[in-house]
């Protein structure tokens, strides 16, 4: 009888094209299938929690799939890292109950977007912040990214996908989450010297979500937008509103809990 | 009349076929001219410290260059970051004495070799660090890594190069220090968690020194050599009697003294 396998993955988005394996492209999930074929010779797609989007990172992206082949748990999660290109890592792997779905079963996801202030940009950070060389008013930005606690139509920062299946994320329970509605459970920006690092917390994300969040919190930041403007756009419901999409690189899954 | 001019310089080494420019390789002197050229018209040639290898960063590299421009510091500053890849960033750049020269006026030099224990290496770190999954005996390295601190020959940890123009830093100043000898004014390591970084300071470093010294004190810490071997194979001055050279990944120029 197949074991069902929970693997929480950490990888560098830098490389990739994504999560989603696609035809001609290097994909986290292709290289996943890839390995787990070359071990055990199964052909197997493991499920992530939700995808991430070309140059978007994961310190904690989960997925599930399920193996025929006997290896022991700890052999498999070695040989998968011996052979995941270092840009990949599992975390840990462990065997899960045999309905267990990285994506139906999700009950939160927490997203970091790292900014880095300042002039100069480290070329260590490069591909993994974004640089803001301008001063910005964080308190400001901090006020309008409290005021998305909470259940909201979010279909002002969704991306223009004609096709539903674009999404970031997909919903935690299929059908009660039709739509554009989310609940924020906490949104908010930390500063450290010249790190600036906004963490938001929710039971879904759509596609674009937490990018499109990000480039209306840098207008206001900037002091194009006012934060009061942020309600209104909230209000909406028209993507054509709210602010550009923010760069994928600074973007992170930070963990999905169940 | 031109202007000489010193500029600190960081860079990923991750994407550059190293420090020295080079037909159809991508090269981190090479950026810098072609960036000189088209802001200013003019063809200059940076001059660095020293050279560093595929793969190896620096954090404080140092290059002098002379210009007819008379663009003001500030702007000609403002404009190579604009136009360098993110990779490479000017930290300063100032106006220098009409004869400094960044390799011959190089009083000392710093090294990082960054290492990173535990069985899964971060993804983000991959490129920046070796990554050494097996215990460490870290004060049998610490011990060997003192014994070179002083003045020696340093051949049994110079590159196998017939070519003596291949030497990863050339002498500070130049008749002075032909030949293997070198000295080094502090070479040990600190350790924090699973972060074990090796730092040496010298008034020059041979071509992979730095990386030579590191895998054999590698083979200390593992148990392959006991420490009073390096005794013997610093003296052997022969390079085939010491271990092989340390993954490019894990080293860094830190700082040059003038």
């Amino acid at each position: 009888m197949a074991r069902n396998f929970k693997a929480v993955i950490a990888y560098d988005g830098t490389p990739y094209s994504g999560w989603q394996i696609q035809p001609q492209r290097t994909t986290v999930q292709g290289k996943l299938a890839g390995v787990l074929h070359n071990i055990t010779g199964e052909n197997v797609l493991p499920q992530g929690s939700g995808r991430t989007d070309s140059g978007v990172h994961a310190l904690g992206q989960v997925a599930s799939f399920a193996l025929e082949s006997p290896i022991p748990t700890a052999n498999l999660h070695r040989a998968m890292n011996d052979k995941l290109p270092t840009s990949i890592r599992i975390l840990s792997l462990e065997e899960a109950a045999p309905d267990f779905h990285a994506r139906y079963a999700a009950k939160a996801k927490t997203y970091e977007y790292r900014i880095k202030l300042g002039e100069i940009c480290s070329p260590f950070q490069a591909n993994y912040v974004l640089h803001m060389p301008w001063p910005l008013d964080t308190n400001n930005m901090q006020q309008a990214a409290q005021l998305i606690v909470g259940e909201y139509d979010f279909t002002s920062f969704a991306a223009n996908d004609p096709d539903k299946t674009q999404r970031e994320s997909e919903p935690g329970n299929d059908d009660d989450r039709e739509g554009n509605v989310r609940t924020v459970f906490s949104s908010g920006f930390t500063q450290n010297d010249d790190d600036l690092v906004y963490t938001v917390r929710g039971n879904g994300f759509l596609h674009h979500m937490v990018r499109n969040l990000m480039g209306t919190f840098l207008l206001i930041g900037k002091g194009s937008l006012a934060r009061n403007d942020f309600v209104n756009i909230l209000a909406a419901k028209d993507r054509t509103k709210a602010g550009p999409t923010a760069a994928p690189q600074g973007l992170y899954l930070v963990s999905v809990e169940y």
